[in-house]
């Protein structure tokens, strides 16, 4: 299970960087995914702006990669084939990051994984809410974004 | 004027692409701006994510820079020097972009220009709402984004 955890993390952050090229100038890596939690890491330096810290631009992607990816993962450690979009988002840049930056991400407070994977196997699609955050040293947010995705099944089961 | 409204964008693109490694990447440009709606504008191939149309990130990253620059082009008009902050913003994710992207900003419905810069002169500081779209060809919004900045004098007259 750890091994499967780890494998896809690391094909995922392959296919980020293999896909996506801003995520090649953003230098991003996965830092943890422990199957509920999806941490992504980037070094402040190619993503700064013109007043030295964190680009909001950066911040913004890294945390709406991070939440898109949480479902791409659980989705894949359930074996399930979907396309994920995010609908809409909503930011709040609170303080700003002077480090290199790590953007996490989880399900929001009220969804669950079930509710979901159910949804997904009925309609072929299914919403989700996700949560995410850029965390100080000090723990406190530097940014959070609440996203909502939608997930569409490329063989749903009720037109399989 | 003109003149003027060109050597401002023209300027605001160069730093632009000093200051923001990622712009560079995006391959940002000023596409126009006549004083009150500027439009960012960048080609799709450095852009694209997974399913090889627009990535998300990009389009938020381009519609908060043409945002911010909205504000920054404004204010140098008129000769004011400010640090320009996003505070917050509302993105949608409308249809998926498969050509080169613009991004245009303008102040949201209901705000003026003229509270915005007597806020600035009496308390040092204002907030402002701006409007910022990525059309389609067919003139549809494929997103849209909402955001809040804030200006801070760098030498409010207040104090001064």
């Amino acid at each position: 299970m750890k091994t499967d955890i780890a494998n896809l993390s690391a094909a995922f952050e392959q296919q980020l960087l293999a896909d996506i090229p801003l995520t090649r100038t953003m230098q991003l890596r996965v830092a943890s995914w422990d199957g509920a939690t999806l941490r992504l890491g980037a070094p402040l330096a190619p993503n700064i702006n013109d007043k030295g810290c964190a680009f909001g631009g950066s911040l913004a992607s890294l945390m709406t990669l991070a939440g898109w990816g949480v479902i791409v993962l659980k989705l894949r450690a359930l074996d399930r084939e979907c396309d994920i979009y995010v609908q809409d988002s909503k930011v709040r840049y609170l303080a700003p990051v002077w480090t290199d930056i790590v953007a996490e991400a989880r399900i929001a407070e009220g969804e669950d994984w079930e509710g979901f994977v159910a949804g997904l196997a009925t309609r072929g699609r299914a919403r989700l809410h996700v949560h995410c955050r850029v965390p100080l040293a000090d723990g406190a947010d530097a940014a959070t974004l609440e996203a909502r995705f939608v997930a569409i099944a490329q063989k749903p089961d009720a037109l399989a």
